[in-house]
């Protein structure tokens, strides 16, 4: 494995000894993963035991009872898919995997659940909390990630880099982490398909490794790889339609928000919190009700659907006027910030036939799937007090 | 399961007796399958035992090397999933299964490979040797299923009808068999990409038939549905692009028919022969030669590929004329034959918002993709003799 | 499926309307799952959603990161698991089913993790408290699981016997929820190992529920169940061995209930209390370190390991007695109150060549594994302060 | 992957142009399998590519539908098997792999199925033809591999002891393809599962090969590798129990054994055959009507069945004597010269607690399963002809 290759001395004179050092995680998703020196001395420190309490998908166990996997999971995942592409293309570096296992670590509760919320109130997107824990910034001032880093001769300024995706120094690694194919997202659709119980998400990642190389600082593929990045591309589009975008996993998300912004006692530290520590904050604060209401999912119901148009919304937004702010959710699925080709990636650079190309160039499937997420519906739902009114209100629509 | 409800008395009163006379087969893709009373008759009789010894994919295996599995494992696999929609359906009639279990009976030897082949020579493709199998005509006059089938109480052409998907008295366990949703392909589709080992083919049967109703005398998904068949759609795609349409495999079956064709002792008894027989007897017959570079896979190689237009072809075709003929193969994928948007059946209907629609029309994924089989690839491949000359000479175009 | 004979006039008579129906649950480990009416009803009740929040394993998650699922899933899949046996076996009555998906409400929080802490506390084990919440008593007053019952014609108590696997009126349906092959186990074995990612749990319940049969008020296996019920008995070995005894989710399990038992505000109003309530409180309470610890995964280190007899553990008990009682830990592996062979349930009858007999009479295998359960091992875990003085004192032994 | 050493120069230098040079083979078992250079000569060479027509497991798809595969894909498996292991190890040589890729290749026609009548007429086994095609000897003068080999600089003799697990220069990896723990195995235990559809067989190659030391020339695991070893032992016995000694398999070998025997036309080429040729010369000659009953599944049914003594076969054999010897079958499952203990392998060796230890003295569920594989069954089946005769002659036993 990977390891195999850092301590050769002791690997190689005394394989009991150094078998003795190492642990094995054994993940439902990539099978027995081996953890040593510094990823095990990241493992263990506090600020990633803190993901095991960050469900991956916020509040979507509510609509898929299995998806109670977290961030702590996910990173092992995503460090343990870094090693396998570094191998695959002969990079030596370690810093991919670090940078990977570190990628998520200043997820707020909930994930991306409550991300918005939180940058309305306080200006702040996870991965610029991911930047204070791996630089020991901000709230994150007694993060020993630093000390472990500089220790094993690593530059966290550079790591935050690479695990946001943002290195000029490291381009290769940053795309690796980051990019239109990138260890991310291979370990979490594949991860999230498989706790959803939904039968997508085969991605075969071995052989889309094996189908990589590097040029310059870029990850390309070779003719071979197509259909196997097509297969990407499709599964990126299926699982946003039936999970991400889940109408009813939103709506719990964004009961969840209203949740937290009537609570009298916000403070940015909660952005540090786990998911059970805020739960716990709003059950003993005013907005004690609606939180349970989550919990016992009682959730808001779909009191209209409809196309989404510019002119529809705000003729509803205008209908409803009258309504508390809190009782009742406008939705648009996908949301209109979600720029469909570009999230969809079907950018990814091939080989073929001696030219280098965008895969939407050459793959008459990627092209067709571009349009295929823009899309937009328009969702109402309505807490149980008024959703009559409201169903009957916009019933002429 | 299925057969619980033939046998009541039985199966009620004397548990263990009854226990005793059924089979379990073992399925890797469907897990165990009970077999009893009339199906297993006909799993006994002569020409189904005949089917262990087809190959499902041809040639396939020279490119798949695990695609070893055969018609009998799939057709007991139709017959399962026709016991499982039934069930769901509500469709106490065994027709379904039994037409299921009967579909492919008369599969000439190598499936699909040689049948452009046979219908030249012969005028027959698979569909009429299988009515002729279920009704003992033709070669097949000593077939035992037509006794098989009255000894149970059906009619054997009505069962021929409905196993080739045209029966005008039972049309829905028609469309059950072979239609825009049915039992064959939902078998084929899992069971080809297990065994060729591709990680593609994952179809969601059990939540298919879930949202499947009849409605008059046909099977309409529900709007919960629109996932699964969006996801048969593509899977369908994937297994052409990938599988059936592969390059190497089309040269091979390609080359057997050229083998078969120089053949001197062509017979119209040959379509009853298994895969071995049929080797065997082209192994001793004057094309022997050929018959072992193929299996051997010492196969043609690709010599030009290029976009498909009607100019480029004919240019090509007259560049090659004095060449003899079975030197070289100049193929089109898909073939020419091949209606993309039909062929991926597209049209299935769903309940929308209260109408019934083609899931064409309510699926943007299912529109996107409708053009994406059309684009068509022009193939020249060549003997080994041959290669370099063919090679030189369409290097020009 | 299973429900589709429960409502046959409007299932057959207007399947749209009947489709708008029910839910669909997608589960990781049984695919997905119908629900509708009485068990609609239960899943949206509030006590069964609490079992969302009350992790299968405990604190098992610490040591097999995946293993975050949860009773509320365990449930569902054990009435599947009943329906699913019921057809098989031609049981029409509703009664397993309900039963299995209720048989785990009254779980206190982390399952079985603190179960031995509030039995000497309060003198309830979780059984006492289903029956509680299925009756609507003692803490559970507030239950509305009895109304459910009864407005679709069910007698609480007649449940809660065959939920606790009691019922004498109904031997056979109690028996399929809690016996030596029953629902509730061929759920969880198979769930618990897909969590934890460990390569062990492959039961082929198909094919066992296929090979059994109803004698009297027994289960019993007909010849062809052997191999898979031999299978059960070896999943359930490893099973123990690798995850249910694993001696750090023990030592997290007991460090727990140190935390507990030190708290000063106990009350058996704690056993209602979800998982993230009950570390909530602790976090508030006086042993609010230990409870950080945990979570953080600081965990008592094993300082002793050998084999356990009598007279060994009273030597070590009286060499310790001047440390702090919550300073370490004696753990007996499997623990002392285990009984082996009869918890490896070797006594499933099967049918064997015209007898009736006990599967460790016919299995060679099962009466071999019989004994293998038996051998303890001794563990001494101590807490980081005083791990080195253990170690020192404890090494002489 | 493990190639990216081999040629770093052009993998390094121009990774497209290297990216072209290279196969994968999609592997139902092992996922996407790379193979260049030597390994990919190998397998385009005549005799390997004959290993597509011998089925891996005989005749016993006539039991298990889905078991055709061939000793190809599994050649190829164990060569992925050895690659890994290697890699695992920190072996660098690539003999270990080439072994692996070789070992099989001089199997006779139905693998192991015939190779009792094989000996008995030409006095070799399947390893000794194997060397013969590594070595270019005997009938198999006409083989390239010696000359492969040698090309890149292996020597052909070398090559056949490690791949028949004899070598004396080169222990180390002599025991990975044949000793208590090879790769061998791994790959066969789960292929052969997977395509007899059986729940078994999983076994955790990755973790197993994460937990294995090299100490002198011994493959060792450490202390966490003893589930996995165990896990090994358990899916050995279920296979031999479930597969490879299924009654019915054996009856068809032996029935394929007798219709050999009765040819008039036996010849020490038949070796080489491939499995088609064979039934082909079988169905040719005088034979034919045995053959032809197999290929249809019309076996020897099963007359009697007790528990095995030297005295009762005695007894039974007298009994019989008046029959045609080819008219039944005396069978004794495990064969008595099935050494129970030794081959399930009991005796590899794990470090536990600062020892070298046999897995025997240190799990006890290797130890109880020890004795589990020395219960002999005796089974004399017979043809139809003789059934009834048989069945009374033998009822009063």
């Amino acid at each position: 494995m990977e390891d195999a290759t850092k301590t050769p001395g002791l690997n190689q004179m005394c394989p009991v000894l150094w078998l003795f050092m190492y642990k094995i995680i054994q993940d439902p998703v990539n099978g027995p993963v081996k953890i040593e020196g510094l990823f095990s001395e990241i493992v263990d420190s506090r600020y990633f035991q803190r993901l095991r309490y960050i469900k991956q998908l916020g509040l979507c166990n509510l609509v898929f009872p299995g998806a109670n996997h977290t961030r702590f999971e996910h990173s092992v995942g995503a460090m343990f898919m870094a090693h396998e592409l570094s191998e695959s293309l002969g990079v030596k570096d370690e810093i991919p995997a670090i940078a990977a296992l570190l990628h998520d670590i200043g997820h707020m509760p909930f994930s991306h659940g409550l991300e918005n919320e939180f940058y309305g109130l306080y200006g702040k997107v996870h991965e610029d909390m991911t930047k204070d824990v791996i630089l020991g910034k901000g709230p994150y001032g007694d993060s020993t990630i630093p000390d472990i880093l500089e220790k094993y001769g690593y530059n966290p300024g550079e790591i935050a880099e690479v695990a946001t995706g943002s290195s000029k120094k490291y381009p290769l690694y940053s795309t690796m982490v980051s990019g239109p194919i990138d260890v991310d997202e291979i370990d979490y659709l594949r991860r999230d398909a498989l706790f959803c119980g939904v039968t997508m998400g085969q991605i075969d990642y071995k052989r889309l490794f094996n189908t990589l190389i590097v040029e310059g600082t870029d990850l390309v593929g070779v003719e071979k790889s197509i259909p196997t990045i097509e297969s990407i591309i499709i599964t990126r589009i299926l699982m946003f339609n039936t999970v991400y975008f889940h109408k009813t996993c939103r709506i719990a998300q964004k009961m969840l928000g209203y949740a937290y912004l009537e609570n009298n006692e916000k403070n940015s530290d909660d952005m540090k919190m786990t998911d059970y520590q805020f739960i716990n904050k709003l059950e003993h604060g005013n907005s004690s009700e609606l939180v349970r209401s989550i919990m016992n999912r009682n959730l808001f119901k779909v009191a209209y659907r409809g196309a989404y148009t510019e002119e529809s919304t705000s003729n509803i937004n205008s209908l409803l006027q009258d309504f508390q702010e809190h009782e009742y959710i406008v939705d648009i699925i996908p949301p209109l910030y979600f720029a469909g080709s570009s999230r969809i990636k079907n950018y990814a650079k091939v080989h073929y036939r001696g030219k280098m190309e965008n895969i939407n160039n050459v793959s008459s499937m990627a092209m067709a799937l571009s349009g295929e997420m823009e899309n937009k519906q328009l969702i109402v739902s309505a807490s149980e007090k008024s959703y009559d009114k409201i169903r009957k209100l916009l019933n002429g629509i």
